[in-house]
C-alpha cells in the first residue's frame, strides 16, 4: 500500500485523502486555515455514500513537518499555484508519484519541470463536493477520478495508483492522453464555471434558459475545436454526452463560481488563459471561451479594486 | 417652421423636443406615465448647456387626440416598437417626416413598410442624457444629431429638417448612407450598452481596466466587419476615434443600464438582434457580440422569472 500526503484538505483533498485514510491507508494532510480544527476535530465527510467521520487525522501546517510518502495529491486550487513548488520540494523524492487533482491545463507540465525525476499523474476529478465548515466536506454528487500519466512511460504507475483508488472505493479509469483527458474535463469547466459566476445562477437554471443553453454549447463547439487543434482528438459527439451529463446532475454551483461568491480568487488563469493560449498557439481562436475569460477577470479585479 | 408631435417624453424627447419648443415652434408631446405632470408642471431640462424650463407644454395622453404636425419625432425605447405603428397611425399623413431618433438597426424599414408614403430619415443621437423625474431630464454630455434619410430621394427634407435643428441649437449634421451612419452608432451601442450591464459598470471603470477595454474593441472589431460585409463602408479607424471619444466623455451609465437597474425591458432586439441577423445574412458572424446578446437575454429573462 502507498502513503499518501494530501496538499490541501478542502472539497478534494478531505474527500479524496479522507476514503484513502478511511481505507486504512496512512494518508497526511497538509491543512492551513483549518489546521485546529482537523487536529481536534478530525475530518468530516457528509457524503450521499454515507457520512464518514477520520476522528485521529494526521495533520500538519507546514510541508517540511511532513514525512515522506509515495504518492502526493495536489488538491489546492490552482490559484495557489505560484507557491506550489516551494510548498512541494521537502515532500518530493525522486520516486514521489505527483498525482495532479487540480482543473485547468499546464499543471503537470509546469511540475514535471520543478520536477524533472518525479512521476507526474494528472486526475481528472469528477465531483460535485465543497466545503461547508472547517474540517468538514459535503460531497453531492458523482466523485469518479480519471488518471492520465504525463508521459506513457508512467503508465504502471498510473495503473497502481488506479488499483488503490479502487481499492478505497474511489471509482477510477484510466486514460491513455493526458491532453484528451485534460481537455475533455476542460469542456465542462470552461462553460459552466464562468457562465455560473457571469450569470449568477446554478447549472439547472443555466440548462433551462435557451440563450445560456446556447452559450454553453458554442463555448463547447469552442473547446472541442480548440483541443483538436492542439492535437487531443475530442468528438462532437462530447459534447451532447457533456450536455446530457449536465443534465442528469443535482443542480450545482460550480467550484468557480463558490469562489466569486466567498470572495476568493477564481482560476481563470488555468482553466482559461492556459487553454486560450494553447489554442491560440496551435493556430485556433476560441472567441466566446475569450470573452468569458475577459468578464471573469473584471470582476476578479473589480471586487478587489472595490473591495466588495 | 415645422410642426412637431414628439414620441415620447423621456432623455430624449424632452431633451431636444423642448430646444425645439424653446426655439418658438410647435411641439406636441405624447407623454404616458408623466402625462399629468408635464401636464402641471411643464417641462424641465437640467443641461450643461444651461437649463431650462418649459411652463406650458401642449401634452397628449394619446396620439388619437393630436392634431396633423409636419414632422414626428419617435423618442420611444425600441422595447414599445410592437405598438408602434398603431401609436403613430393618427398623427402620420402622406406628407409627413417620420424622424427616428431610437438606437439599434431596422426601425426606419419596419416605418418605411407601414407607412409607405411618409418620408422616413433617421437621427443618431449623440447624447449622454436621462430623465431623473417625472417631466425632469438631465443632460450630461454631447448632444449632437446626424440626420440620414432612409432613400436618397429625401435628401432635401433632411436638409429642411437639419436647418430647423441648427436653428434650435441642436448641432446637427446629414449623412448621406442612414446604413453607414446606423452601424456608427452600433459601433458604440453594442460594445457599452451591454458591457455596462453584464460588468455593472459605467464607462469610466469599462474604458480603465485591461480586460474590459480589450472586450470592447473585440466587439467594435466585430461590427466594423459586419456593416462592411453588410455593404456599409467603415473605417478600422473608426474604432479608435470611438475608444477615444468614450475615453473624452464624462463618466456615463449608458441607457440599457439604466433601463437594467431600473427593471424596465432592455433593447435587445433592435441593438443586438437585429444587427446580428443582417450580418449573418450577409454571411458574417459576430460571436463576441452573439454572447453579449445571449448574456443580456438570459438576465432579462430571469429577472422576469425571479422577479428581482
Amino acid at each position: 500500500m502507498f502513503t499518501y500526503t494530501v496538499i490541501g484538505s478542502g472539497a478534494l483533498g478531505a474527500y479524496y485523502g479522507g476514503l484513502l485514510a478511511k481505507s486504512g491507508r496512512t494518508v497526511r494532510f497538509l491543512a492551513r486555515s483549518d489546521y485546529r480544527t482537523i487536529q481536534s476535530e478530525g475530518l468530516r465527510v457528509e457524503s450521499i455514500n454515507g457520512d464518514f467521520h477520520l476522528k485521529d487525522v494526521q495533520v500538519y501546517d507546514s510541508t517540511s513537518d511532513i514525512p515522506p510518502s509515495d504518492v502526493v495529491l495536489i488538491t489546492l486550487k490552482t490559484t495557489a499555484n505560484n507557491a506550489l513548488e516551494q510548498m512541494l520540494r521537502p515532500v518530493v523524492s525522486e520516486n514521489t508519484i505527483l498525482c495532479v487533482m487540480q482543473n485547468g491545463l499546464g499543471m503537470e507540465d509546469e511540475l514535471a519541470a520543478a520536477f524533472p525525476s518525479s512521476t507526474v499523474i494528472g486526475a481528472m476529478c469528477f465531483i460535485c463536493s465543497h466545503k461547508i465548515a472547517p474540517g468538514v466536506v459535503r460531497h453531492l454528487d458523482f466523485g469518479h477520478v480519471t488518471l492520465a500519466p504525463r508521459e506513457s512511460g508512467a503508465m504502471q504507475s498510473a495503473t497502481e495508483l488506479q488499483r488503490e483508488f479502487l481499492e478505497a472505493s474511489i471509482k477510477t479509469a484510466l486514460a491513455e492522453s493526458l491532453g484528451v483527458a485534460r481537455w475533455k474535463k476542460l469542456l465542462w469547466n470552461i462553460p459552466y464555471n464562468g457562465l455560473s459566476v457571469v450569470l449568477n445562477a446554478d447549472t439547472r437554471r443555466i440548462m433551462q434558459m435557451s440563450e445560456s443553453r446556447a452559450l454553453v454549447r458554442d463555448i463547447m463547439v469552442e473547446v472541442v475545436t480548440a483541443a483538436n487543434c492542439c492535437g487531443y482528438a475530442l468528438g462532437e459527439e462530447s459534447i451532447d454526452t457533456m450536455l446530457e451529463y449536465t443534465d442528469s446532475m443535482t443542480p450545482y454551483a460550480p467550484s468557480m463560481k463558490l469562489d466569486y461568491d466567498n470572495g476568493r480568487p477564481m482560476e481563470i488563469e488555468y482553466i482559461y488563459r492556459k487553454a486560450i493560449a494553447a489554442a491560440k498557439e496551435a493556430g485556433c481562436a476560441m472567441p466566446k471561451t475569450e470573452m468569458l475569460a475577459n468578464l471573469l477577470s473584471f470582476r476578479d479585479e473589480d471586487r478587489l479594486r472595490t473591495g466588495t
